[in-house]
C-alpha cells in the first residue's frame, strides 16, 4: 500500500450520476477522486445498455448509455477528476470526531488508500456479481471445479462438464465444448430448470441440433445436491421436472446465469440501510453517518425513484452540504453558471461581459 | 367566458420546469394544458437571457436558454402539451372533497376556464412584472399619467416629462423625446437617484450632450411626493442629493425601473407560504392544498437550491404523485425509457426489440 491521497471528497462510483457528483463539486471548487469496480466510467448505462437509446434525461430528448457518459465526462473534464477504475472500496475507517470530522481512511481491493474529508457513495444498484448457485457447502470448489459468469473458464480437456444458463452465454459455451475437436470434454451437459430459453433462436437450434447428434445433452432441472470425496465434487445431484432425483458425474461445473447487483463491502459499513439501499435525508442526501452522501440509485428517501435526473438532483444537494464541512468558515451560496465569473473561472472560460 | 377545458393536470408556467413537468406528466399518461403569463415559452431563460449560454443542465456542456428551451419543447412533442400564453392565472376555486378529490375551477386573466384534477405550479420566481414607484397615492394615476416598464408608452406632446431610470431604456427613452422633431415634449428630465448610470457609457455621452444643449435635462434625487387637482398630477415633489425639496411641474411619468419578480395570484390562491415560496414536501412536491403541487424556483423545502435541474427532479417526482391521484385503481411503478415497450408507444416510437 502507496501513501494514502489526501482529498477533499471521494466519489465511489463513477456512472452517471458520480460524473455528475464531480461537476457539481467542481463548481463549489472541491476537487475529487473516482473509485469505480467495472473498468471503465459510465456504470451501469456503458456496461448493460450502452447503445440502447434513453429519452428521458431533461433536455436531452435522446441519447444512448455512452453518449449520455461522453456528455457527462466533457462537462466534468474543467475539473479534472482522477479515475481509479477496476477497484472496489474494501474499507472505510473514520478517522475520528463524534461528526467524522477527522474525515476517513479509505483503502480498495486494489491497495489504493486514500484520506477523505468527505465520501460520496454514486454506487448504483451496487457492484455486479455473478448469480451464484446458493447451495450450501459448494463455495469450496469455486475457481476450482465452480465457475461463474465473468470467471476465466477453465479447461475442460476429459471433464464431464455441467453448464448451467439458459441465455446465448450459456448455450454459446455448452456449444464450444461440443464443438471441439481438441481438448474435448468427456460429456457436456447443458442445464436449465426448463425446456425453453432466452438466447437466440438460431443458437437454440444449434444447441438442439448438437444434442440430436450426440455431442452434448440438455436436461431440464435443478440442482439440490451433490457427492465429493475429501476435496473432489464427483456428482451433481438433480431434480427433474416430474420431481425424480438424479445423479450425474460432474468435474466442472459452470454457472452462466449473468450478473447481479450487490451492495457489496459497503453493506458493511455501518451505514442506516432499508431493503439493501442506504437510507439518506432529502435535504443533503447525506447518509446515517456524518460525511457520508449516498445520491443515485444506491440510496433510499420517501419518494425515491431511481432515475438518473433525480440522481443529478441529488449529486447537487450533496455537494452544497459537502461544500460546507469542506470550507467551513465559507458561507456557501448558488451562483448561477449564466452569470458567475467565479464559476466562469472555475469552468476555465474565458472571461464574459 | 368559453365552456370550461377539462384536463387531468394543468401546469402554470412554461419554463424549463413547466415544460419538462408536461414530459414526466406524458410518460405517466397524463395529458396537460400549460399557462404562461409571457407571450413565448421558455420563462426567465428566454425572457432574460435567451443567449446567455448555461453550463450545469446535467449532460449538457453548455447550451443558451433559448437552445435548453427548444431542446425541451422538443422532447415534450410526443404529448402535444397545449400552451395558453400570454395569461395569468387569476382565480383557482377547489370544486369539493375533503383532499380536493373534485379537482378546481381555474380562470385566467384572458378568460380561459379549466377544469383540472391536478394543478402544478411551476412558476419560476413569479410573474414579472415593472417595479412600481411606491408613493401612496399614485397608483390612481396609472395609464394615465403613470406609465412603467412593459407599458405602451403616451404621447408626450406638450407635456412635462419626468423620466426615472438609469439603464438603457430609460436613457434611450428620455433622448427619444429630447431629440423629437415632431409631437414635442414642453420639457424632459431625467431622474435618478444619483449621477451614476447603468447604461452604456455612449448612451450616458449622448444623455449628457443633449443636457448640455438644453433638449432634455437631468436631476439626480428620489421622488417623495405629489401634488394634484381632483382628477390631475400636476407636480412631483423631489429630494436632492442635499436634501432640500423641489416642485417639478409634471404631466407624464414614465418610469423605467425594469421587471421584478413576483409571485402574484399564486399568493392568493390559499397556500402555505415561506418567504414569498410555497411550502412543498420533497416526497411528491405537493403544497399544502392536495393535488396542487410547486415545482422549480417558486416551491422551498429543506435544502432547496434554485437550479433548473433540481426543477427537473422535483417535477418527476411530482407527475409519479399525481399520477396516483389520475389513476387511483392503477399502481404506477417507475418504468425505464431504455427498455420499457409501454414508453415506446407513449413517446411515438416504433416498437423496438
Amino acid at each position: 500500500v502507496d501513501a494514502p491521497i489526501h482529498t477533499d471528497a471521494l466519489v465511489v462510483g463513477a456512472g452517471p450520476t458520480g460524473l455528475f457528483q464531480a461537476f457539481q463539486l467542481g463548481l463549489l471548487d472541491i476537487r475529487c477522486h473516482l473509485v469505480d469496480s467495472l473498468s471503465a466510467v459510465g456504470g451501469q448505462c456503458v456496461a448493460l445498455y450502452p447503445d440502447k437509446p434513453i429519452y428521458d434525461i431533461p433536455a436531452v430528448p435522446v441519447c444512448t448509455g455512452r453518449e449520455l457518459t461522453q456528455r457527462l465526462l466533457q462537462q466534468t473534464e474543467p475539473f479534472q477528476p482522477t479515475f481509479h477504475l477496476a477497484q472496489q472500496v474494501s474499507t472505510v475507517a473514520p478517522l475520528g470526531g463524534a461528526a467524522n470530522e477527522g474525515g476517513f481512511d479509505v483503502t480498495t481491493s486494489a491497495g489504493t488508500r486514500f484520506v477523505a474529508r468527505t465520501i460520496f457513495i454514486a454506487g448504483g444498484v451496487g457492484s455486479f456479481m455473478p448469480r451464484q448457485l446458493s447451495l450450501d457447502g459448494m463455495a469450496r470448489f469455486a475457481r476450482n471445479q465452480l465457475f461463474y459468469t465473468g470467471d476465466a473458464l477453465p479447461c475442460a480437456a476429459g471433464a464431464h462438464v455441467v453448464v448451467m444458463g439458459d441465455d446465448d452465454a450459456a448455450l454459446d459455451y455448452a456449444l464450444s465444448l461440443a464443438d471441439a475437436t481438441a481438448d474435448r470434454a468427456a460429456s457436456v451437459t447443458l442445464m436449465h430448470r426448463r425446456d425453453a430459453f432466452t438466447a437466440a433462436p438460431a443458437t437454440v437450434d444449434r444447441m438442439r441440433a448438437a444434442c440430436a447428434a450426440g455431442r452434448m445433452r440438455f436436461v431440464a432441472g435443478q440442482v439440490i445436491g451433490f457427492e465429493h470425496t475429501a476435496d473432489r465434487l464427483t456428482h451433481l445431484t438433480l431434480s427433474g421436472p416430474d420431481g425424480h432425483a438424479t445423479s450425474l458425474p460432474t468435474d466442472l461445473v459452470v454457472v452462466l446465469w449473468g450478473l447481479a447487483p450487490k451492495l457489496g463491502p459497503i453493506a458493511d459499513w455501518g451505514l442506516q440501510l432499508a431493503r439493501k439501499q442506504v437510507v439518506v435525508d432529502t435535504e443533503k442526501f447525506e447518509t446515517s453517518a456524518p460525511r457520508i452522501f449516498a445520491v443515485g440509485d444506491v440510496n433510499t428517501y420517501p419518494g425515491k425513484k431511481k432515475l438518473i435526473l433525480c440522481g443529478f438532483h441529488e449529486a447537487t444537494l450533496a455537494a452544497y452540504a459537502a461544500a460546507a464541512y469542506v470550507f467551513p468558515d465559507r458561507t456557501v451560496q448558488v451562483q448561477y453558471t449564466t452569470t458567475s465569473t467565479r464559476l466562469h473561472k472555475l469552468l476555465g472560460l474565458a472571461t464574459q461581459q
